[in-house]
């Protein structure tokens, strides 16, 4: 299977990157990170050239890094500095690849194509996740043995929330919605509507509403390649403007480690009970049941039960609400083809086929 | 590999199927067992045509089976007969695959080939299940990690009780046998008797036979594809005859689940300490001691032996002993072969390979 | 992947083999030892030709052995001797392969090649082990979920101690070693000294010598393919001669179970605290500790790392101090090379896949 390199992906969250060596792996690149005396975050390759030891598994030396099998020694740039062995010569044609890494709204991206074609313009923005108006919970990642596509598939068709999330984030089943969906450039956005309908869990259990009162919801996503998904969300008294509501909206970002496991980054943020920290752990509760005991068990037992196979040769049952997803999966295809194909677009992706 | 598919299966016991979801893989197919509020055992696919969802993960609504990913209602011919999405429209050329099923005996077989070549007829008879003049065990179904066709192999050539279970189900070690088989159609019989010898450790544990007497044993073995067994089985005091005996007969059923795994169904029936549910307990402690610490490490041990060799390819010895389960393993063989080199066959059937 | 059948391979040590059956596989063949009652020691196909039971599930019966499957019994050559089935007849054509097997300093050996070509003075020697000068530890045998060549690489570049064992095995990071390699038709010297630099602490914890002084280390590896080491190495105070050193040497044999797994046959011996069975657990502890919990997760991560791919398809960065390690790979091809391409050499050998 093919993973489209010329990509920016989330490593994690800045402050993930540390004194400390931090193994990643991304579209099937073992990457290590870690962050130098004077504060730049650093990724490189994390199989040392020598005897192919994890590079994570030995120590920080200074702003090298110290393979812990034979000593090597790569600095920040990954070229190898220091050989304890024989005549001390350091070999210059082997060195570890360095990951172009830039930090930006409290995370850490890297860009796995070619490094001149690394722009930064291609970096979603996140600005809520820099405004202090908000309460937020933590900065999440959770690792998942599941393929990024059908987390994707989750989190662009909302609808399954009221089926998977009845007691948690999912509004009552029955209810309607109103979905519209459209895309821009290599982004799609799927806005829902859900008017008049009981509060969900979330919001009663967090004192965000009563359970007698009826609320509009809006739940409005924005996704960019491969999983990058911006959720502006939340309710209002039935009826009212948006203007007046009460926000939990989210940056919810999935990306492929492997063929069959994922990185997920995740953090929400509300304009209510600002101050309350027993608001931040219950949403935290929520939605972290919601995601290891809902999503992740129902996605684990369709990729089981797809066994391997490539999702449209399983000829699916298409419906009105797999109109994003069945979009975004189009975007994924057509960024995977080669570059001749693709001569009226800009940004023209290259393609790696995992090792 | 391949599967017959014009066979009846045996997915379990009639009072295993209730008002509830109960989810059976057969000869690879991944099928959902439930029944109707009228009574009716019903069999349909187990994967919903949205997003592949299993469908035991949902949950019953009337007689209607939801899914419990995106809220689909199928009825209990597979038709889908609600979708919350959208204008609520029903796809009509996506439904879920419905088995013909038929409960006899206490057991429920499904037709895993085409619907039109279904015949009731070719469902093997176990009327002892319906006499009430035996006590029975439990009906017990147990998955097993092996491949069915290992285990046919053991429960054709009982000389490995001797060896195999000295402590449980087996006679003494050395006793001679005399055996017969034949074959009719495409059922097998193979016929044993071992004369004038100790009785074995669970017709003493069970007081149906003093340690000291000396008895004979019988065990006349019923096999039809691909692995149903009728096990007209008991002991005599020597010489005498076998009316006099004291019967411990069972129904034994193991189907594929898939090329490694397994079901096994069984349940044994006796004509001696009726009323006592001690001795029923006693036999059930045996018979699970037996299958599940003797035969099944054994059965694995042989399999992983194997290596995913094919069985011919690794040129067995053949014993007298191996004359049945070398005639069962011809049966499936012809059962496996296109229908026009099988022209004088009456049942003629076909062949899926295994997804 | 290939294996050299033309070679001994220490199954395990003298003690090991007792009137028990105890199985090893070795480069992929499944084999059972036992002692028979006159003491002699048998390596047999763990196989049973009838249908394919692990033979060390049986049970001995005098000298011959038993199949827990069904009964078979294979004298100490292998042959069939006892059917209990049918007639009685036992089948001429099918026995278990015996393999020529030698005892040699408390090590069992065995032929993997043809009969005819097995030649015992092929068999390493290891005099020191029945040198009763010295004090030994136990005789180990530790089974590794690691392919035979990554340990090999391991201990032909001793290297790595001060990265990997800096708290059991090896000297202080950054001492500087003097190495020359040298080979001698299939085998491999590898001398290496470490001039004045403070002893290791499975020196000092064993009270060989004081955390203050200053020695000069030895350790002169002579490897045979696949893998057997002996490892003459030990301090003595620096500027001293040899002769007046503290001894603490080794035998180490790897042989490849399948290609991923090996046995790692382990024994060290000293001159010094002769008597100390203190001493002699304190070097146990620390080199189980080195090997397990050190070097094992280290080759594992490498082993993972490489994920399949071929050595030096992934071009290894080589440093000097892989010279030997490097020279017993280019052995080990030579090795599996046919005979025809190797006509100078006297022991051609022949070449096996693995099943």
């Amino acid at each position: 299977m093919a993973f489209v390199r010329d990509l920016w992906y989330a490593a994690g969250w800045t402050q993930d990157v540390k004194r400390e060596l931090l193994p990643r792996t991304i579209i099937g690149d073992h990457i290590v990170l870690y962050r130098t005396e004077a504060g730049e975050a650093i990724a490189l390759s994390d199989t040392c050239p020598h005897r192919f030891a994890p590079m994570h598994l030995g120590k920080l030396n200074g702003d090298t890094i110290e393979c812990g099998y034979h000593g090597l020694r790569f600095d920040r740039g990954g070229a190898c500095v220091y050989n304890p062995h024989g005549n001390g010569a350091t070999p210059r044609a082997s060195h570890l690849r360095r990951y172009p890494l830039i930090e930006k709204n409290g995370l850490v991206w890297l860009w796995m194509g070619e490094e001149a074609a690394a722009d930064p313009a291609g970096i979603p923005d996140f600005p809520w996740l820099d405004d202090e108006t908000y309460a937020f919970t933590g900065s999440h990642t959770i690792p998942m043995a599941l393929p990024c596509d059908l987390i994707v598939d989750n989190l662009l068709d909302l609808s399954h929330a009221a089926y998977l999330h009845p007691g948690t984030l999912g509004p009552q089943q029955g209810t309607k919605d109103v979905t519209s969906v459209r895309k821009e450039g290599t982004r799609i956005f799927s806005d829902r509507l859900i008017p008049g309908a009981p509060p969900a869990f979330v919001f009663t259990a967090t004192g965000a509403a009563t359970p007698d009162e009826t609320v509009d919801y809006w739940a409005n996503m924005r996704w960019d390649p491969p999983g990058s998904f911006y959720m502006d969300a939340g309710i209002v008294t039935a009826g009212g403007q948006k203007e007046d509501g009460r926000i939990l909206s989210s940056v919810q970002i999935v990306i492929p480690a492997t063929e069959t496991s994922s990185y997920y980054h995740w953090k929400m943020f509300r304009n209510f009970a600002i101050d309350s920290a027993e608001v931040t752990a219950g949403i935290e509760a929520a939605v972290m049941q919601a995601f290891t005991t809902e999503d992740e068990p129902m996605i684990a037992a369709v990729h089981q039960r797809m066994a391997g196979r490539e999702f449209w040769s399983m000829k699916p049952l298409l419906l009105s609400s797999d109109s994003a997803a069945v979009q975004a999966r189009r975007v994924m295809a057509d960024l995977l083809k080669p570059r001749h194909e693709n001569e009226s677009m800009e940004a023209q992706p290259i393609v790696a086929v995992a090792g």
